[in-house]
């Protein structure tokens, strides 16, 4: 991975930037344009007042302009100044106020009196400011006048999907969230992976399909979710992707299952490449994965960040800028994503066609023909992957028992099935098919015993 | 927990430790008549010869007096001194020999020469006392007479049950055993403990039915196990309880089958109740426990001490007295049965009837409506039991996996019950039976399939 | 275990030593006649060209002589003074060529100047010498004369079989090739040990049949294999048996189950001799387990050593010489063969025929009848026995749980038999035909109720 990529991410994050986003609204569609000049991308409308489970879409939220006028008539905290300024979803106030009842609307981080805090009120009608800590303790007494210019409107709440499709339906899901302002790790940067990942998995053919999903937090998953419902079966691995840009080391968030393919696969991605990623347990908060890995869906989703919701102080603030996301580490995430992918592409379970004694390797080309010395590594891998395979074991299961590295163990494996040594599970399905043809004799035939012992 | 109620615990072991207790006889039937001033409290008596399993019921044993006389006629050893003088079981005897006749029959320790200690021979005819090494040293040589004013004769074995009855027939088993003359920890403090958790039981509705026996250890374990042993189906947990007063942290001994859930919740009590707590794996060796999980048994029940049997050096000694227990021990002691008892009451496996997503907590006031910041500890645990209640996972599996404590994992659920978004698995019982019915028709269609087949 | 015999054994590898052994040939028959003076052999000869599942018997080899002859006429390489000198299945050659052209056709050790590298080509077509490193650099250049005086002819491959029946025909291998010229650890210690255990184990009856094989390695499992195919199934526990006089501590290495009773029993024994054993997993490289637990056997035989193959700086090179191996290490290997089939032959599951409560051992004169004192090592096996005993458990399991020696529980084991507390397992299979008749029965009525239903 060169820097460029990540330099090319970083320069994607930074368009992605300034605009102000929420779960409706044109600076979602805007996002979700910018994503769709480089993949194709099908956008979906999903009208307020929908019903998802146990949830309503909510009005459309769109924001012209906000301010705070002090009693010397300046704009003490105004919304072109910084997105984060207005509580998301505020309402339209034009409202002339005391301090003393301006102060509760006001809110700031104390402990870092430096950055603006991010704040929201989806599903509550309310409104308010977000602001420094040290310029809060500035506002004098007196008048203040407070003039928000939101529509909160019947509309719609949009999100979008890039679909590849692969040699089966059986799909990758990678999920996005796509509804925080002017925050640069949370989340342009899961969607500059994202997006730039669509596009190195559109450039070759693949074997499952895969799905990228474009969609505000929580109510946007659910409404993808409750679109969806009946093709969810098709979903065989998914992740999260979200705050890939930072400093932290590169966390796995197991799956709801924590057995699922995914986690072994990313578990064994992330040890390989970082000694200092960390593969944590399910919990039911964080991202999407509430949704998505809820007891009804139960998916194969894991999340991939860097550091975790909540794990760094910039987090949910104006502190999390452009300038806390680095090249290097956005490109560091975005390789461990295509490992993972890779790894999925090709992992499988394959049967010895010769499981009797080991075949001999040295005739096929195989193996050095003088022996006598230790066999090196290619040698080992064809012996592992010729002894493990039976059926039960995967690639990636033989690569973790042998130590071996994946690509190694694969390249055996192709190389096994190129001389006629190893063939995929899949294939043997149609003797298998008259083995049970078998069985099931055997079992009339029982029948029949049974009824003549009356 | 009050010192008050360490200090009434130790109160109880105060006036249940002169007594001389046996495995049969009046002093056995003076201490239930004591419990019994506190519980309702049922008594049986099994006559000696009754066969149980492998065993007999000996024939009672009272004794009135027992003591060595002197060569210059001083009482050199007085069962009115310490019931522990006296060999348990010891026949009558009116004797004069030498000195070197009587030592076999002196027991002493060497080792704690100050200690008298406890010795007994239920099952073979046979006397002896015991006396402090310093004390026998002291013997001059010379003629001794022995008199043991003791009965053996046909009567029988008592033991008493307390049973509290519950919302269900299922019990909970709690076993103290009663034998043991002037010992204080083992077994007045496990006697004093069972007694004041039954009365705790009592005041208030049970999910379960309690049984607190109160027997003689071994062969009044075994008398009533062959006197319920149709019954022993309905034992769900159990525990034995001795040794609970002595300075030692707390000891939970697992089950036989170190899986049952009384396994897992006294190792999440004592966990959190005391950091130096231990839980050992199940020995047979100990108290009843023996009998409860021979594995014709093999009951549901676990053991809890502090120090174990044998594990502090006044064990079986006069060493083991009155000041060797304290209230602040037998408080914690209690605590923990408490606490046990709360948790096998309240846990259960619950099913989340809203599964798809998250439902909304805002909209139902269990949840902070202003988004953005981390979620607290009681939004977690409301978070965690959605997610997990699936109803394979029970109340302290979901604790024991979010690392939260029981009781808000606990609130948490009934929060999540009163509002309609949980019910206990059984409540779905019903639906399913729907389902079974289902199942049966498959099964008729496939019966006929098979028979076309012929 | 005397010194005696480990210079008993010592002095038979020093009798192996200097036969010059191939995969075939002569070398390899005067081996097995040696061994054969030892015990009843049964030797086989498979035919060059006969299929082994994908490999073919070889050409038989045999050497005559073989040296190179140096400018000045002598005899610079010289198979006379050392078996190693030729690769082994070197082709017959007659020629002169100067040193340029016969470099190739040496080996040597850089690493290892003083050692004379050991190298074979079965199965291509070649020729070559080794030397010791310091011997090859001095050659000057010149005209070189390559006599190798060969046969490669139709012959045969020689094994030979101890098969030493016991009670039952289920059967526990013992494995150890026989191909290696002139290494003393590789392979002339496990001939030697397989020898004497093989005479150990015939000194006595035995439960096991136990069958000894001695052929080559790779080619000589597979035509066992080959020609047993049929019988595996009887094949319940194995070694294969090498490398067992260096100073190496001793090394365990699993069977592809990874779960067999041989891997738990020789882990148990390995661990109570020898603190530094190791236990080691699977892997497909080594010797004939590589064939033994090919996927389509995959038999429960693991394999012992003490350093592994490759795993001492003299493997494969004349420094694997007499000297290397010691008779301590030898006799320890042999002791450890020896507690390890002891184990198989005795270990068992046992039903506790009095399994509610516990039995009254005192009145069977198995338990001291005077309570009160901590009960000592041999009661505590009889209680581990009679509690764990329900069939599910074999007394290595229970010796394992408990922690006392299996010696201590089989001994507590065979007490409990003698008193009629305890039997085999498979003592009950009668009374147990019985219940499945009724299981039968019951089926049999579920049956026509499912007709009922109709």
């Amino acid at each position: 991975m060169s820097m460029s990529t990540g330099e090319e991410l970083h320069r994607f994050t930074t368009r992605l930037y300034p605009i102000c986003r929420s779960i409706t609204g044109n600076g979602l569609r805007q996002t979700l344009r910018l994503i769709g000049e480089r993949l194709p991308l099908e956008t979906h409308e999903v009208p307020s007042g929908t019903r998802v489970f146990d949830w309503e879409v909510p009005p459309e939220w769109n924001i012209e302009d906000a301010c705070v006028i002090g009693p010397d008539g300046r704009r003490v905290v105004d919304f072109r100044d910084h997105n984060l300024h207005i509580v998301s979803y505020s309402e339209p106030v034009s409202a002339s106020m005391p301090l003393a009842e301006l102060l509760p609307r006001l809110h700031s981080l104390p402990e870092h009196p430096d950055w603006i805090p991010y704040r929201t009120s989806y599903y509550r009608r309310s409104w308010g400011f977000c602001l420094r800590q040290r310029d809060l303790e500035r506002l004098p007494a007196g008048s203040y006048r407070v003039e928000i210019k939101s529509r909160l409107e019947r509309g719609s709440l949009t999100y979008a999907e890039a679909v590849i499709p692969g040699r089966t339906r059986e799909e990758v899901l990678l999920f996005a969230h796509v509804c925080h302002p002017s925050l640069a790790n949370d989340n342009t940067s899961g969607i500059a992976i994202a997006t730039a990942l669509a596009q190195w998995v559109a450039a070759e053919p693949r074997r499952y399909t895969y799905r990228f999903v474009f969609a505000p937090g929580t109510i946007g998953s659910l409404c993808w979710l409750a679109r969806n419902e009946s093709r969810l079966k098709r979903v065989r691995h998914g992740m999260v992707l979200a705050l890939l840009g930072d400093p932290g080391s590169l966390t796995y968030k197991m799956s709801r299952r924590e057995s699922s393919e995914i986690d072994a696969v990313a578990s064994y991605v992330l040890a390989a490449q970082d000694l200092r990623a960390q593969v944590i347990g399910f919990s039911p908060y964080g991202y999407d994965e509430r949704q998505l890995c809820s007891p009804g869906f139960n998916l194969p989703v894991g999340r991939l960040t860097r550091s975790v919701n909540g794990g760094y102080p910039q987090y949910h603030s104006s502190g999390d800028d452009l300038s806390l996301i680095r090249p290097e580490f956005l490109a560091q995430s975005y390789e461990a994503c295509q490992r993972i992918i890779s790894i999925l592409e090709t992992d499988g379970h394959y049967v010895n066609l010769s499981p009797k004694g080991e075949p001999l390797l040295g005739k096929r080309g195989l193996y050095g023909s003088v022996g006598g010395r230790s066999p090196v590594e290619r040698e080992h891998a064809l012996l592992w992957v010729l002894n493990q395979s039976d059926g039960t074991r995967s690639l990636l299961d033989i690569a973790r028992r042998s130590g071996i590295d994946f690509e190694r163990i694969r390249e055996a494996a192709g190389a096994l099935q190129d001389v006629g040594l190893l063939e995929p599970q899949g294939s043997k399905r149609r003797p298998r098919i008259k083995g049970r043809g078998a069985r099931r004799a055997t079992t009339a035939r029982s029948q029949r015993s049974k009824r003549g012992g009356r």
